[in-house]
């Protein structure tokens, strides 16, 4: 469950970005996420734990400076020690924007999961402190994580693999490199386990700006697929074996390109 | 349009097949066929016109004779003139079934649209005779036949190529090889072009059979995607640019494993 809010206080912005964001030639996502941050007066935490490369922190803190972020960290968290650290703790509750780097979506919930870390990153955006992950950085926004699965078009009863995620938003599954890697099967194996699951799949290049009333807009190139089961006749998955095929009757499809948006609780799609 | 049907008579069974279906170990799809052209009594003519290859139209009769088939022919048309062959003609007006081979199913219309072979061939569908086509032999039953496209999930204002096809059913446009070969993208392109039309995604080794009444059973190893664009609110196809991701709102998506019904006429899908 998202931790509640403080009364008077609103949710920051949540923002899962489908990987492979454009950093250099008008970066439209990332250079809202400055914007929402307060622009050059924002102050922006990268966490770079997803990656194995030594460098991503400082190269999103260049990207950031290129914006025109005059202040932003990188917290070098690598182990779960690391994620105990009070002084990062205390960076982090410095920043108006907390942005998570792709890599391995287990590495983040390996690592960082019960640690005053996470709760730290958890309590702020419910204060108002606006979060952003590529890739794995937006997989771990999901209660329910999607960690692998199947790629393709048709549901199969193993066909995705779950681990628990941040939950900063607990009724979304959020899957990336939607489009890229054909990845409907597994969000479609995923929300089908239990419809209350609003599957979202992000494109390469593309965002969810979640606001604080659970609506969001896409922002980016490619486009958000919405898959909405709350409508779902019959599933066979409680049937299935292993591998076979699933039936599903009444899955609602909605495709968004840049403008298009989402009210998550309503359930309802929108566009400009 | 589909040949009208004679008073006191019902189309056969339209049965288009997502290529590759299994041939020799428990060949489900086809023995089906066989059955309902009449078993060891029925008369199955092949037509191997989308096949480049010499051999096409002997296997098929080999694999035929195999399932107990005892009278089938093959038509080796090859180029237009063949397809005026009153000898051929006659052929077909011999069969209880007849079988179009896979290859490329521009072959198929460039060869055959507005011949005698093509007009036999609908009359006959709709005075009982059963037509099934594998992979270019399912696309060809489409009045509007996918050629080409983009594959993936997301699609786009130029992300299919059609042309026309033999429309034996005027109401749906047919994908093949479709799980296998991710072919979403390509069949929300078609659809979205004017929605009056219903995607029926094949996978391989899967069929729709489809009867008199346009309600389909899928019969197969894989699923049958479904995708009704009937109650889409909103499309972006009429401004997109070339190559722009679309904004589709609502379409209604059904995964039909193996028993999965579809009501073509009322837009409704059934369980067994």
């Amino acid at each position: 469950m998202p931790s509640p809010n403080i009364a008077g206080t609103q949710r920051g912005y949540v923002i899962p970005i489908g990987g492979a964001e454009e950093k250099l030639d008008n970066p439209e996502i990332l250079a809202k996420f400055v914007a929402l941050c307060g622009g050059e007066d924002g102050v922006i935490t990268v966490i770079p734990t997803a990656s194995q490369l030594d460098d991503t922190g400082a190269r999103y803190q260049k990207i950031f400076d290129d914006i025109g972020v005059k202040k932003s960290f990188s917290l070098p968290i690598t182990e779960r020690a690391d994620a105990q650290n009070p002084s990062y703790v205390k960076t982090l509750e410095k920043s108006t924007g907390i942005f998570v780097t792709g890599g391995n979506q287990l590495r983040l919930s390996t690592i960082l999961g019960g640690t005053p870390i996470a709760r730290a990153i958890r309590q702020l955006n419910a204060q108002g402190v606006h979060y952003a992950g590529t890739s794995a950085g937006a997989a771990i926004v999901s209660q329910h994580m999607i960690t692998g699965g199947n790629t393709g078009i048709v549901p199969t009863e193993d066909g995705v693999n779950l681990a628990p995620g941040m939950g900063l938003i607990n009724t979304i599954v959020v899957d990336q490199h939607f489009n890229q890697r054909n990845r409907l099967a597994r969000l479609l194996s995923a929300v089908s386990y239990n419809p209350f699951l609003i599957g979202i799949g992000l494109d390469e290049d593309t965002a969810a700006f979640i606001d604080h009333n659970n609506v969001f807009t896409t922002v980016g190139s490619g486009a958000i697929t919405v898959v909405d089961p709350s409508d779902i006749e019959y599933s066979s998955m409680a049937e299935a074996r292993t591998g076979d095929a699933l039936t599903l009757l009444n899955v609602k499809l909605h495709i968004l390109a840049s403008g298009g948006r989402f009210d998550i609780s309503e359930r309802k799609a929108y566009v400009k």
